[in-house]
């Protein structure tokens, strides 16, 4: 058994990974960090946590207690730019959900982020955990943002057999992807029957797709008037391999992440409140380009889910361990 | 271990009685019936069902064969139809999840149904099954409606202390609730950005909470758009007893059913896609009288859920085994 | 023609009713007030307000300004707290679309508002204006609620007909109906896939409903995952009288408030974005009492449509000059 | 006056057609025709058309009937398999809003539509009517589809500014884009909460764009969980020229067709309930590529209003007439 904490659990993110944590043979429930629910009991959050045939749950403290608690993983469930400035505990794992660690190059944060990083020599003791891809290599991780996951699924598998000059990657996502601050665009009467496309040609996780591909895409992202799930529509033109096949190697052993049958198409009802993906890939008759879709949710395989995942993989756990993957829930 | 067959699996009950199944410890599925999918393999209803970390799950086969196929539990998961004519298996625990065999009184079936029951002899054989209300007392089973389910945690506990002649039962679902078939009710462009009352006071689920309560109610359901998810307002005039404090010696000991801390309202996004209730009590200013209101998922506790409740109690199983009742998602 | 200034523009209300003011053959936008947008071009509110094609729109300017301005009718588009000290101008029609006016006995606002009213001499002069039940008397007009139209436009019309003792109002409401000010139960996040009941037994429109009954009723409002639109579902019991008779009796004439033939329930797809109503009366057959449904827009006949439609009448324009009410949209 | 039918009046495309020719002073209803309702009153459709202060409006009489009546316009909004073998009448304007008559080369049909077009040799008589690229020319108009509308109004106008090699248009649209009758894929709960695209490189739309374009467009459209609204998210290769100048000037004198300020994204609820579209400009940071960005209702600008508008041009009314332009709704 490993040690748990969260720093930031009251957001979307933080609950997220409580969950995960709670429902984890392997970890236990060391501290949970927030700042404005320190000194209350669990059930602060979420009634839920108050029932009864619950393991004991620990009250709030301070997201810098939790930080220093000395438990074996931390996870951190800030904001960018609060993540950011943040010195990681000499000792133990450190998942950071936020952007704040995941380019070495620290350039990025001022181009694309519009802050300076404040601890920008400290970049490169973090590696970029993406189980599929690119496995997390050192104890300080950084989880991929929920767009990149998703386009990375699609994409870097196949990323030496597609033009690199013509890539499109078009996502949506549900509300719970723009956190849970109350602002006039995440307003209910402001999302309810409507589509919004924002960043456009801007977003953050364009340069973080970039950086794992090794080449840029354009990427639009839009909020959708749901509540969780993500997907990515992503348009590409082979080299002459058969990307469906390279596709379904590279998932083949994947518990987490399935390469649909052809003519099925992913959608948000199957991978919503799950850690897992779907991914499927089809062939435009009118440019004989390749499409290929990915779906997961945002909350799981895109932010909580990851981290633990990514977690289990740096102690040894099974992949799966404590995840969101079963049931055939309507 | 016991055996277990679903009848008419690729409906909404039957799909997410499947689901619970697959994660319950005591059983074991044994047949999937479906006259529509019979023949085909388990993924044509749902592709996560052909996914590599399962359990291996049997070819769908006719209802029939599957309603005689030996299984020690039958979950009917059917219309009420087809389901009133169905001769059960001489052994073994039979659960209908449909309408058919909630009333001795086959008189009700003609009068509210709009059907005449082809096997009325046979109704006093079965027993409505509630299980914090009316638990289970036969093999074969009546689940109680979603409607009904909800109505009835919120007013059967306080039956004896309230008036009888001013309760009223305002309800409202998600589409789930309203069959997978197509219908022109259920278009999603009839749907969206609407909320229809309907069957109002004519529901089939008014004289079925009466049966239980011993007095009428009026009863008015609507339904939302939203997939999954349905919530009972109820209003109550109390003989001068202290209702909350009677719903929550009644629910102490539930891991199933939760009496909120006061001040704290129900609502869908706690126990969509769980198999537990919240209920929560308050005082209407104006007119002294109580409003007790009760949450849960019509597929869960109001259908599926309770299905396998049921069969924990008769097969002597950890009442809660292999429901969805953990977890904090948001 | 009337000159017309808005006062809190930038608010749903405040901009429902910048939209009937634009399409009212009768009045001329003559100033647009909004203390956080003052200075700023009415497009800095909505773009469309920019297109070619529109009529000249003034710039903000701020309330005060606004107020202030000598137009011949005023609409107070604010807070119940912002609205309750302003000093109306000395002449002219001041429509107030907030609660600050509803009620002659100051106690109201300490007991409901949690306020102590600023002006409580003022109050008398105030008079309240739903057209088909208590039309205006007054120049200074009180715009009943928008949960408090719906419930009137059901009962107060068979207010004498029915029993006073056991009257229980369910009403759900669009996401509008909350402001437009960003909060937590405002977050997309949390009301999508969501129904919640709040102020249960406690809300503003309560009082308001009895004050104009003349005896109190039991009210729970819930919000709906629906940007507008609301719906009441009244039950009642009859002294005797045709209750539907005599509902359609009383809106025979009127353009504005359609009584549904026995069977067509009211729904909010056919009332939202109009300024119109729906009403729909059925039997409970397991009590013998009566259930009165309204639906309407809450932004609409529950808030512009029907200041519009009082500032109609006390300027002698045909009683539905301006008003969304036309069309079968899907 | 011009005397006008509608064929085929209970489908969505029909609803709104009959909603926008009531609202036209130009136009006279002459028959309604549907052969579901053939015999019965308008407000079997819908009640508001039995609405006092409504013009009369005709019974419904047999599509046959409708078409021949001799009326000087008639719209025709069937399926595409019913239009094809339509002959229609001998004078006056007819407007086909489905895909049957798009096509002058009849070998699309049985590639894209799964069908061989009877009345082949009649293609030639159509004229594809899309006014702001393409006007009708002939008496015989067909209405543009809703996706080649949306993709159209962003591309068209720059068809010869931009590489033709890699243009990819991502699209969405709200569930009354996928017609009246009732299927699996269109019930509410598999909509609701969900994301799915469909057709992925090979819905019919693709050949129409490319038709117009003269090149060949990667195409995938997405069912979203929205009653109406349409949005077509482009991506494109500026061949040295100022796009946004370019579609800047192209739209200047529209009254239909707004194109945006820098930085502002169009959005459904702007032009949702309207025959208007917003179009937006945006460099990709990451690419230097170009994203051009059109909203629009798919039954608005992408159907009715469409039609409403050829028909203006053919007959020399204002363009905009009977149209639903204005105002700013919440």
């Amino acid at each position: 058994m490993a040690t748990a904490a969260i720093v930031g659990t009251s957001g979307y993110t933080g609950q997220e990974t409580l969950d995960r944590v709670l429902a984890h043979p392997g970890l236990e429930l060391y501290a949970l960090g927030s700042d404005t629910l320190a000194g209350q009991s669990a059930d602060s959050l979420d009634p839920r946590l108050g029932r009864n045939g619950w393991r004991r749950i620990p009250r709030f403290i301070t997201n810098d207690a939790a930080l220093s608690c000395g438990a074996d993983v931390v996870f951190l469930c800030l904001d960018h730019e609060k993540a950011a400035p943040i010195a990681p505990p000499t000792r133990g794992v450190v998942v950071d959900l936020s952007g704040a660690h995941r380019f070495r190059d620290s350039h990025v944060y001022e181009s694309w982020y519009g802050f300076e990083h404040p601890a920008s020599a400290s970049l490169s003791s973090w590696s970029y955990g993406l189980p599929e891809v690119v496995p997390p290599t050192e104890r300080l991780v950084a989880n991929p943002g929920c767009y990149a996951t998703a386009a990375l699924l699609a994409l870097a598998p196949i990323r030496d057999l597609i033009e690199h000059d013509a890539v499109f990657v078009d996502a949506m996502s549900g509300m719970t992807g723009a956190g849970r601050s109350p602002k006039s665009t995440s307003h209910a009467g402001a999302v309810l029957e409507n589509v919004v496309p924002y960043d456009v040609g801007t977003h953050r996780h364009a340069p973080e797709i970039a950086s794992v591909l090794g080449f840029p895409v354009a990427f639009v992202p839009h909020l959708l008037p749901v509540r969780r799930g993500l997907i990515a529509t992503c348009y590409v033109r082979s080299r002459g391999v058969d990307l469906r096949a390279a596709l379904a190697e590279h998932y083949a052993d994947s518990h987490v992440v399935a390469v649909l049958a052809p003519g099925l198409v992913p959608e948000l009802a199957r991978v919503q409140h799950t850690d897992g993906a779907e991914v499927g890939v089809f062939e435009d008759r009118s440019t004989g380009g390749t499409i290929v879709i990915c779906a997961l949710d945002n909350l799981g395989k895109g932010a909580a889910g990851q981290a633990v995942q990514n977690v289990n993989l740096l102690f040894g756990f099974e992949e799966t361990m404590g995840l969101r993957l079963s049931g055939v829930l309507v």
